[in-house]
């Protein structure tokens, strides 16, 4: 167990085990369970720190004083083996899984669930109220907005002639809906309250209101269609 | 490391860094490896225990009382990251790899192996001999019959319209196999010996001796001709 | 934290919470960051090590014995939570991120980069310079070139009719570049520069400088043609 000097959570439950670097501040009635690292340096300093002088007798204390930390909000849930680095901010209620990366300068709103093995790649904004489901992968620069539904296993990407120098968003707007292991190819915006079948590989926007699926997806029927069969199926035994 | 005052575990071998919580009984020749977790609590409570006062000053050994813990059989290897809630029961010889996550009342069959970064999400019934590939995902209720093997990154799914209030299960009955990254649909039901191809999507139920692929996928042969393939490509060089 | 009295360290730079098993040797300017397993033994010795009389009282000490540890390179960086199997050798500037898992036999070149929550299931061998993005799996016998890109969540396979006797190697050939969450059908070729799209299913070989995607993937341009877009895309504001 490691925790900076520079780091606030006296407020807060930090188990066992745990690694928090930097001027992390954790507020109030937050839990970090054992085996849980925040406030993990990014790469750029990680290469820094490599090259200093006399590097293999540092410390972790040493590395510590590059993080610039993170901010975790109250009530926050931080499972075994999640990695946090520097500058993520977090919402009230935030909750983790297990085995969860989230990478730099990334914020989530409150409400928000983060299912286990899900990599949330840096400079993401979440909303609130998100519910991402297991091993779902978000890269840098993705925009999801608020009540927003990721199956397990969801892949974004944001770039669509890999390996260009140029990466583009994908955003996922309000109370919209993606089903397991579709595929959100880079760039393409889910309009609010769409909804993407499982399996899906989405190379297309797709309007606000509207299902579709299918690889490449197509639209099929709307969300108020969507709904009513939803209502249906809640009915059957 | 912690272990629970009320773990029985002394005829098993429990390395460094682990955490065994509540009344957790590890069976004679079963090895945990470093930074394994086992008996991790329930949401409701984690949320419980965030709720009490002066949850701040708590301890693992707080939370360790509120774990039923879980039930682990002989000769079972439990592999380093890997974390099991309460109340999980597996059988004899059971196989854990890394990053594995098996959440709470669960039972695993004797001689079943759990590939590295799978998760099981709860209140599933898995098989004798299963073996389940890396990365699977396993929702909430599924039913998984003996000798299936489940591919690397196979999907399972328990919500058909999602987000609904009704989750269903997905049953793989004995001698199913299903390829890589196939999704099933929540609710299909794959019939005994049924084969299913990578990268399908299930949609509809998979009658018995049957082989599927494609997306959605579609019955096109039975079993016996796949069996019949699969000789001749074992004995080619 | 746990370092084997055989394993040379000393110019390289362990941080606290690591296992280091066996022969391993790190050479210089490599950092491995907490919670990190290195030189982890095989499934046979495991099991042997299970089978030895008074199994319970064994030590990691023990265990460590059984282990011919990892070589790694120079500069390497091995992020928390990762773990690498025994007989892995890694060249120089090789990059791991976290929750990875290497098993043994695997040879990576240098200048490689092991996303996030990858798994490399062993006897694999993998060049220089190549890109392995998040989430990728990678089994048994995969030979993967230089300067290969494999984007997230990829999935290759190695048996064409499981589960079957026969184990074959898929090969990707130098250059190559296969889009997110594509899946690689057992002892398939991707040819040298060739490009799969994102959720593509890859049941041939794909010619070298060949474009192909869908499901099963089919050859849709040429590479050049995939670079004059590229280009254009890059220039997009």
């Amino acid at each position: 167990m490691y925790v900076s000097g520079r780091a606030e959570c006296s407020n807060s439950l930090v188990l066992e085990g745990a690694v928090i670097l930097g001027s992390t501040r954790i507020r109030k009635g937050t839990v970090v369970f054992p085996y849980v690292v925040i406030g993990f340096p990014v790469r750029a300093k990680v290469r820094e720190f490599m090259s200093s002088p006399s590097f293999e007798s540092r410390e972790l204390r040493d590395l510590d004083e590059l993080s610039q930390g993170s901010n975790l909000g109250r009530y926050n849930i931080i499972r075994s083996f999640s990695v946090i680095y520097e500058e993520v901010e977090t919402g009230d209620n935030v909750e983790l899984g297990h085995h969860v990366m989230v990478r730099e300068r990334t914020i989530i709103g409150e409400n928000t669930v983060v299912g286990s093995g899900t990599i949330i790649d840096g400079r993401c904004v979440i909303g609130r109220n998100v519910s991402i489901q297991s091993g779902v992968y978000i890269p840098i620069g993705t925009e999801i907005g608020d009540n927003v539904f990721l199956g397990p296993r969801v892949v974004v990407t944001n770039d669509k002639y890999p390996v260009s120098r140029r990466l583009v968003s994908t955003v996922i707007e309000d109370n919209a809906v993606i089903g397991a292991n579709a595929v959100l190819v880079a760039g393409v915006r889910i309009g609010e309250g769409a909804v993407i079948g499982a399996g899906s590989v989405v190379t297309r926007d797709i309007p606000p209101y509207k299902v579709a699926y299918g690889v490449p997806a197509q639209v099929v029927c709307s969300r108020e269609e969507y709904e009513r069969k939803k209502k249906i199926y809640e009915r059957e035994t």
